[in-house]
Parts: C-alpha cells; sequence; structure tokens
C-alpha cells in the first residue's frame, strides 16, 4: 500500500509490539468505557487508548442524558406506559428519515435491559419527573421529554411517554460534575475493577492488518513517538464524532459549516478516516444534532417565526428539533414573538436555560409597530399573529399543533427576539455497523476484527435527533462492541 | 484481502489479462466519452468497458443542457454578458452549501474553452435565446436559463445570465434523439475516429491494485464470465450515479427513498464502491437534484404554498429549486393556487412540459371557500393571498422577490391543483477527485492509476443544482480524467 499515515499498516511490516491485549479499544468515552467493561465481563484481557488524558470523553461533559424506554423501572415508577413497540414507532418517525430498523429493533427491545445495566453498575436515577420544556432539568429529577414525544406531530404518531433518563446528580456544575459524569464516573469505576487497563495521551493513527485482511492492531503514537498495539481478538473505535474536522464537515456535513460545534476538539473523525482507509462503509454522514439557543420556557408561550414571518415548528416540542428546522430548513433565521405577560411569565418560570433569555431587540405597541421595525414585508407578520390568535381564542392551535397549554393569544405590549444564526451542531453520521457492532466493509461483510460504537458511527439518528440518544446507544451498542470483540 | 466481491484484487493474483490498453475507462456516457477522446488526443490507447450494449449512458436520454459560461460565444452572440468570476458567484451562491472552490474556479475560468471544444467536436448550437420560464427548450433554441440565475435570490447576487447551452436538434424526440443523443452522438463518433475501442455488455466489478497499491485494471463481467482488463496508465471510473442502488440511498440519501429516479438504472453506484473499497474519500453524497412534476409556464403565474398554506419559494424561479425547496425543506407538500385568467394564460403559453399542466383538484368562488375546501387551517391561504395581493398590486413581491413581470393580484374564480409528492431525483454526491480528476484517498492523497468524472464523483454541485451541471461537469472533468490518466 502507499505509504502514508491513514492507510493500513500490515502487520509484516510491524517491527515489534509496544503493548498487547486481547481486545483494543481506541477512546474512553461512552462507548469505550461501555465496551471496555463488557470485554472484560466476556473474559477478555482489555486495554483502552485515550488521546487526552483521563477518561470521560463528550460524554462526561454533558448533561448526561439517556434515551431509554419501553417500559423502564424508572417510567413506570413515575407512571408512565412505554412499550418497545411504542418506543420505536417515535424513534422512525422522529429519528429519520433512513433509520436502521434492525437497530431500532434491537434498540427499543433491549432498552429496559439496559437501563438495569447502568444501573448494576453504578448509575442512580432518582424517582422524579420534569415536565417543563427544556433542554435539561434544572435540578435533579431523573426523567424528562426530550425529544418532543409530546409535542405535534409525534403525539398523535406514538403514545408519548418519556425517555430521557437523567442520572441524580450532587452539587451539580455543568461540564464539570453534570448529568454525564455521573454516568461516566461510576462506569469507569466499575471498568477499573474489572481490570481494564488504560493508557492515556495515545493518539491512534491507523489500522493494522494481516494478510487476511484481518484487523490485528492500531497504530499510535504518544508524544510524537510511534506506538504499536496488538489486538489477539478485535479492535474497537470508540473516538467520538467528526464536528471538528473541517475538510469532513465541509464534504460530509456542510450546513454546519461556520456554527460553532457542540462538541469536544478531540472529536476529529480519525477512527472513521482509518476504518474508510480499509474500505468501510458509511451513513448518513449529513446528519446533524443542531442546538438552539433559545430558552424552551420563553419559546413555547410565544411563536417562531422564519425571515418570512412565517411559523414553521410547534414551539413546545424539543428544542432541538426547533434547531433543526430553524438551520436545515429556515435558513437558520428565527425571531421569537412573544407579548409581555409572556415574557415575563416565562422569564420567571424554572429553567435550566436562564442564559438563552436574551432581551428583546424589539418591543412595539402593535404587531404591525413590530413587523415594521423588524424590517420584515408588510402584512406578513400580521398574517401570521392573526391566523394565530384567531384559533388561540378557542386554545387551539391548527396550524402547527402546539398543545392547548401554551395556546394563548398574543396581545400588546409585544416583542421580538432576534434568534437568527442562534445554532451549533454535531455529527451524526459516521461508520456503518451491524446490531453487533461490527464494521461494515462497502462489499456488506464486516471487517474481521473490526468493532465500532458511539458517534463515529452510525447509530439510532439517521436525520432527526432527541436528546440522549447519542450516550444511549453509545452506551447500548458500545456493549455489543464489547462483547463483540472479546468473541474475537 | 478477504475475498468479496468488491476487494480489490491484487494483480499477482490474476492468472492472464484478457484485455490491455494504456487507459481503460468504465461508462460510456458523457464524462466516459469525453476522457476518451482527450487520453486517445494524448497519445493513449484507450478502451473503454460498457455495461450496456451501446455508447450514450443517462447523458444520451437526456434533455441535453449543458452548464457553460463566463462569456461563451453563443453568450456574446445573444447579447448576454459574463464572466467566469460572474459565472462562480452565481455557482457558489446555488449551488451549496460546501461547493468546492477549486473545482468551481477551474469551471468557471476554463468554461469558454469547454465550449469551443464541445463545438469543434461536433456539438451545434443554434444562435438563438429561449427566454421563457421552463424546464427544457420547445424547440431548437440554443440558450435558457437553467438555474434561477434571473430569479430571486440569486438575480440579486450575481448579473443574471443564462448558461443553459442546448444542442440543436432535428427532429426532435425527448428520451430518443434530444439535446442529450445531440452531444454523445458527435463526441461517439470523434472517438471511434480517434481508435477508441469499446467493450459492450461489460460490468466492471472491482479495482486490481500492484503492490504499491497503485491501481493497475479493473475485474468485470461479460454474460457470468470473468474478464482482467489490465490499465497500463491508468483507469477512469464514470459509470453515474448510485440513484438506483436502494441501500446506498437509504444510507446516504435518504430523501430519495421512495421517490423514482430521474436517472437510469445502471446507475448503481458500483464505481463508488469499487473505489471506496480501496479507501476512496466520498463527497456529498446526500445531495440531490429534484425534478417537480409542475409545469413553470403556470407556476410562474400562480402561489405555490405549503401544506400550512404558506409561500416558499419565488415561483418563477428554476423548477429544479421549487422542487428541492418542496422536497427538502416543506415536507414533499405543494399546491398551486392560481386564478382561472391566469391559468388559461400559462396553459396557452408555450411549454416543454404541457404533460405537467395537471386539472386544477380543486375550484371555488373565493379564497376562503378554496382553502375550506383543500383543507387548510381556517385563515391560512387567505392570509397568504391576502398579504400577496396587497403588494402584487404595485407589482412587488417583497416576500419573495418574484420578478413584476409574473406578478399580478390572484383573483377568482380561483384553483388550487395538487402538486404534493410530486418529486423525483438522481443523486449529486460522490467520489472526492481533484480537478484533475484524481480520485482522492481518505488520506487526501491521490490514489496512484485511478481517475473519475461525471455522477460517480461530486462534481461542482454540493447541494443545489443547475439544469446542465451534470453534463456540465461530467464532460468537462471527464477531459482532465482522460488526460491525467494518458499521462500515467
Amino acid at each position: 500500500m502507499t505509504s502514508t499515515p491513514l492507510h493500513p499498516l500490515r502487520a509484516e511490516e510491524i517491527p515489534a509490539w509496544d503493548l498487547e491485549a486481547d481486545v483494543v479499544i481506541a477512546g474512553n468515552g461512552i462507548a469505550g468505557v461501555s465496551a471496555s467493561i463488557e470485554a472484560a465481563r466476556a473474559g477478555a484481557d482489555v486495554l483502552v487508548l485515550e488521546r487526552t488524558g483521563g477518561w470521560g470523553g463528550a460524554a462526561s461533559l454533558s448533561g448526561g442524558i439517556l434515551y431509554l424506554g419501553g417500559g423502564t423501572p424508572l417510567q413506570k415508577a413515575l407512571g408512565f406506559e412505554d412499550t418497545p413497540e411504542n418506543m420505536k414507532t417515535f424513534m422512525a418517525a422522529a429519528l429519520g428519515p433512513g433509520t436502521d430498523d434492525a437497530k431500532l429493533t434491537e434498540y427499543c427491545e433491549g432498552s429496559v435491559d439496559h437501563y438495569n445495566w447502568l444501573v448494576e453498575n453504578g448509575v442512580v436515577f432518582k424517582e422524579s419527573f420534569w415536565g417543563e420544556p427544556g433542554w435539561e432539568i434544572p435540578g435533579d429529577d431523573g426523567l424528562m421529554y426530550s425529544g418532543g414525544e409530546n409535542a405535534a406531530p409525534f403525539n398523535e404518531i406514538a403514545t408519548p411517554a418519556p425517555r430521557g433518563h437523567v442520572p441524580q446528580m450532587s452539587n451539580k456544575r455543568t461540564g464539570e460534575q453534570g448529568g454525564g459524569y455521573m454516568i461516566m464516573k461510576p462506569l469507569a469505576e466499575t471498568a477499573e475493577k474489572l481490570g481494564v487497563k488504560a493508557e492515556y495521551d495515545v493518539r491512534v493513527q491507523r489500522l493494522i492488518v494481516d494478510d487476511s485482511g484481518r484487523v490485528v492492531g492500531i497504530a499510535a503514537k504518544r508524544y510524537g513517538k510511534d506506538l504499536h498495539v496488538r489486538a489477539r481478538r478485535g479492535v474497537v473505535l470508540a473516538t467520538g464524532s467528526f464536528a471538528y474536522n473541517k475538510e469532513m464537515i465541509e464534504a460530509y456535513a456542510p450546513n454546519l459549516i461556520g456554527r460553532p460545534g457542540a462538541a469536544i476538539e478531540e472529536h476529529d473523525g480519525r477512527a472513521i478516516r482509518m476504518a474508510q482507509a480499509l474500505g468501510a462503509d458509511l451513513a448518513h454522514m449529513d446528519a446533524t444534532e443542531v442546538a438552539f439557543f433559545g430558552d424552551p420556557q420563553l419559546m413555547a408561550r410565544g411563536i417562531l417565526v422564519n425571515a418570512r414571518g412565517q411559523r414553521y415548528v410547534p414551539e413546545d416540542t424539543y428544542p432541538g428539533r426547533i434547531g433543526q428546522l430553524t438551520l436545515l430548513k429556515n435558513d437558520n433565521q428565527a425571531f421569537l414573538v412573544i407579548d409581555e405577560a409572556a415574557y415575563e411569565e416565562g422569564s420567571a418560570a424554572r429553567s435550566s436555560t436562564p442564559f438563552f433569555r436574551f432581551q428583546p431587540k424589539w418591543v412595539a405597541e402593535s404587531v404591525e409597530e413590530l413587523e415594521s421595525e423588524m424590517g420584515l414585508p408588510a402584512g406578513t407578520l400580521q398574517a401570521t399573529v392573526e391566523v394565530y390568535n384567531r384559533h388561540a381564542e378557542n386554545g387551539e392551535d391548527p396550524v402547527l399543533g402546539k398543545k392547548s397549554e401554551w395556546v394563548k393569544p398574543i396581545g400588546t405590549p409585544i416583542a421580538a427576539l432576534d434568534l437568527r444564526n442562534f445554532t451549533a451542531g454535531f455529527t451524526l453520521g459516521g461508520l456503518r455497523t451491524t446490531v453487533d457492532s461490527e464494521v461494515l466493509h462497502v462489499s456488506g461483510q464486516p471487517i474481521p476484527g473490526l468493532f465500532a460504537a458511539g458517534r463515529c458511527t452510525s447509530g439510532v439518528c439517521a436525520g432527526g435527533y432527541a436528546s440522549g440518544t447519542s450516550l444511549g446507544d453509545g452506551s447500548f451498542f458500545g456493549r455489543r462492541a464489547g462483547i463483540s470483540a472479546a468473541k474475537g
């Protein structure tokens, strides 16, 4: 093979192995730690290679939502009915188009078991429900809606059930000791107890294959020095997304060009590239999570309009859906139109994102005046508010299906928040894998010895998103990757 | 390497070469024939492998629009000013996000030369301009707007210039003797005169590499029999898109799931897969051309609304843009609302797509009645028409920028055509190539001996589309592929 740093190395070219284990895992985030636990339990000697100085990955800095359902003990304890079928119906509708049917089936059918596994490994969920619109839970409640299950159009497609499972936090500090940390800590401790070894400050570079094409190791660098690591049974890739690889964003997910990545800088797509160099297939590389810098408690109480003054989303839905519809379908242009009373009520409501409660940019005594100040074509916003108010008198929103509890005629004084270009995001696409986390070659066959999970793979999301699906499928299929790799 | 039909073969495994040439080209459509001409002119012995029984590919069945500009002799003769810079400004705005800047630069700067090359090789353009809204030209005129250059928002971004160059047809029969055929016939004859050999009914299967990783041939099948073809200097892949590969559509371009492919069934993505198996990089696999089954002469005279009764596109723009905005941003839901006078005027106007002039599904004496019959939420369509008419009185459309010549207040009787789910499309993504049509490995290095052009590559379109860019970049970068491969 031509010698460039990404091409696979052939085992016979390796002068000597620096490290060796049955299962070698690249990345010590949610997918990597889950793989390491299961591989160790299956009797394998496990070595994790991590680029940073410690375990955690993006997971540790995240809000810690895990998308679980189908009747978890927490859902039941809090009085919510759910089934694997109901969960799958929602996920197929909300996370497509193009969701992987086999993955959704396994994920939903195995969700209760996965919840129990998390609890057995030390993750604690408090039996309390947070029912307000929000990105995250402001306190330490254990369950929330995190994908628009209870909002239009999905509340008509499947029976709404909250599936955002959040670990109990003590002394919560977002990004330091938040929900993600409260998942990663017990899992990392479990792995350690099981004898999983980890090497830090190791950057994986390329895969090593034998003459039959089987993956038998990883070539890496530590402080600029080559490191050749032999995997006797299998290699697991779990190094996260490509959100911080500029070239890949431009070629695969250009809607995120110039959008600050809601991920960590280590998410450089390297594992995807390493496997592509072996002929690995990809899926849904354009799919993107989109964060939106609006406070859900305010948004639900107003109307969101695009640059033409038109509504385009039920404002009481999952804010990530608002983000996707804004960035991907409405040119990243959004204004929140809200009357004074609603603004005050929303501002007083409890929220995990009070820092997204921006001051109105425009305030007016009439819709006509507001429209003019905003520079919208004459009549557009007036028409939108008129139609909204006409139905709001009856507590209805036939245009977009906002739930009646949030529907009230918009009065005066009236204001608008400028939420244009207020989005960020990370990538959801990656390596195409089986339900057993085998990496598929473009031929449709698994690449022997190679497994992957987490955001370097395409998981349960194909186009849409729900909070908790990344930690969810990363841990779920991470476990599978560990089990498969240990089998060799 | 594991033995599955897509993995590259190693040259040492080939028992004997069945065929041999300096340059071996897979596919005899627009990209393949252009490559073959230039490779032969560069002194190479050229062999083309074609899956069907003759030359032509999708190009031959197409409308034959070539996207050319920057001041072509035809543009000048018809009084249109254009420059490479102006052309590039439009293309970057309309064909993104994520267009390949280097490709756009070369394509625009080389466009006049490319026009001359086509003419020198027998393609005839008649010096007459078609200025009406349309998918294609109903007669044998040579030039048209084919990308919305003269419509909002692009008419404010770059100076409008028509760039859809269409060969003169005699006795036009769409799909048999249309514009595409009038391009392919002289090019195929030129290739034949230059001594290019072609083998038909040959299905390419996998690439053959030597020990250094260089591509040195293609393994193919003819009537089920293996055929090993040696390429002494280079291999060119030019087998078209993946529009008819169901699995690839689901994983890479799921918006086209269930949409009839506006391509030919031979577009199975095989060349993309063969190169991926060698570690080739991809770009913009989600990008899709979207055809829309509406007659432009009718659409320009009415308003298009989505399922919420909202306008979303200037109706006088390129219909492919209407298609993209409908499918990708408005849930594939479109209605054309038009009054009786405009419907009659539009129906009487000359068009290449009279078969898209469907009967209205609903007819009413008032907008309120129409809205109710269509099942739209009360007030929505009324508000839209009211705002439109308010500005139309002054010949203006500040909401979407439709040109004043098409803006008239909508009167009664009024009707609506049901254009929901009236889209089809083909894929625009594919192998990542350099401006010299080298196929790039994920490492960023060219794969030695491997070149590609046409719709199995990502060309000048990243997300948007203009008619003529496929034949345009297929022929332009097809030539480059032939030149590069002949150099070896």
